[in-house]
């Protein structure tokens, strides 16, 4: 049995009970640290879970078949930030492990996803297709402009999270992830992506170091963000209930969308 | 400080470490159930968090003003099912917690949201905007139909929840859920929801009787789900590892979509 444990937003401490439960009772337990930069301290991991616990990078899952081989007639459980199969790498895990004979199941813990649409205080309910703003290389990713585009004209929120290489320790950075709109906005002319547009800014939400701020894309543009995992949303037309709630998130009251 | 912590998807076993440690901390413990029917054993929660706990009802927090009376000058820890501030009721608690001078955070937990995005195989990148299919009443809720209507002709898939009301017991069935959508497509005639489509059921994830299933809708709308919270999925296009995913998650070789 392979059982997939959510470590949830930041930190051990957002494990569950159940996961806790879960890794104690398990005969060897991994920790993957590639989909997501959280910072765990090993020492205090163990202790809790008063077994040693093996990092996983992202090869000893893709190529070299390391926990597969050891699932098979044991119980293993693979820690796992936020909820775990959120990342597809984690969706193709089960997949060969089930191709292998070997049993899965899956215990959940909070995502950034559904995180970071309650700390906006925008319904769930009114937001689009989400998608992934990735480091810039030679292409401009007009599929993200794409998607903000569907949602803005059926008046729906956008959630972008903004791409982390945790291996190669590389992270696109709120501003650099601003001028990529607006450049694409530049090229595309839709009348999509506006500088004086208000968009909503969180980052590391429960770290010491979490963030989460609002204000027109020309000033959030400058301003500095902490090194963690960011998400950015940016809102299409807002219900009453939606101003009230940015106005008390935020301190605004007249967002411009 | 008012802090809701999220309890994940079902028992108290779902609450994160962090979430423990700090309904220990506090003054007063309420417990709220009247937004998701989970089933929480109070001896078990009252011996773990080693004080007692308060059961919150709606009225309570809408009308009342018991909990944010409490809670000024005090830590107050509000337990609450699922990741908190996706019920919208939480999302005015926490306005109107501001608005008198209390301050507020949240600890986040697993949302059926992402759980049951998880567990389907599906990307989340590929979902539309979602809705809750409400208990039947004298109006049909086409909003939902032109809801699933967007999203497929954009390819994207739709998760819908199955309406519950706890404090009146009273839940809407698979059948009957299946039941609407092919009413409503019989009056809009959309060619939008077709009884040969497949869909997927995620119900109770996390609990004993949990169930996942997937099939044609008019062999699934026969079956019996147990009485716990439901999502069902309606697939969009699929991806060709999309395709891997069904097969393995539910020995599905050609899904119709």
């Amino acid at each position: 049995m392979l059982t997939l444990i959510g470590l949830g937003l930041h930190g051990f401490e957002g494990i569950s009970l159940r996961g806790l439960e879960t890794a104690r009772r398990a005969d060897k337990i991994f920790l993957e640290v590639y989909t997501s930069p959280t910072i765990i301290d090993m020492n205090k991991l163990q202790n809790k879970l008063g077994k040693s616990v093996s990092i996983l990078r992202r090869e000893d899952i893709e190529e070299k078949d390391t926990l597969l081989s050891e699932a098979e007639g044991k119980e293993i459980a693979l820690i796992c930030p936020g909820d775990p199969l959120i990342a597809t790498t984690h969706i193709n895990l089960v997949i060969e492990a089930r191709k292998k004979g070997v049993e899965t199941r899956v215990l959940h813990a909070a995502s950034i996803y559904t995180a970071a649409i309650g700390e906006s205080g925008l319904h769930i309910y009114k937001f689009g297709r989400m998608a992934t703003l990735p480091i810039p290389s030679d292409f401009l990713p007009f599929s993200v402009y794409e998607c903000i585009e569907e949602n803005k004209k059926r008046g729906l929120h956008t959630i972008l999270l903004l791409e982390c290489d945790v291996e190669r320790e590389e992270r696109l950075s709120v501003g650099e992830a601003l001028k990529t709109l607006l450049r694409m906005e530049a090229e595309r002319k839709g009348n999509i992506i506006n500088k004086k547009q208000t968009i909503i800014i969180l980052s590391g939400l429960e770290s010491a170091e979490g963030f989460k701020d609002a204000g027109i894309m020309e000033d959030i543009m400058y301003k500095e963000f902490p090194a963690l995992p960011t998400a950015m949303i940016i809102p299409g037309r807002l219900h009453f209930t939606e101003r009230a709630a940015f106005e008390s998130f935020f301190h605004l009251k007249n967002p411009c969308t």
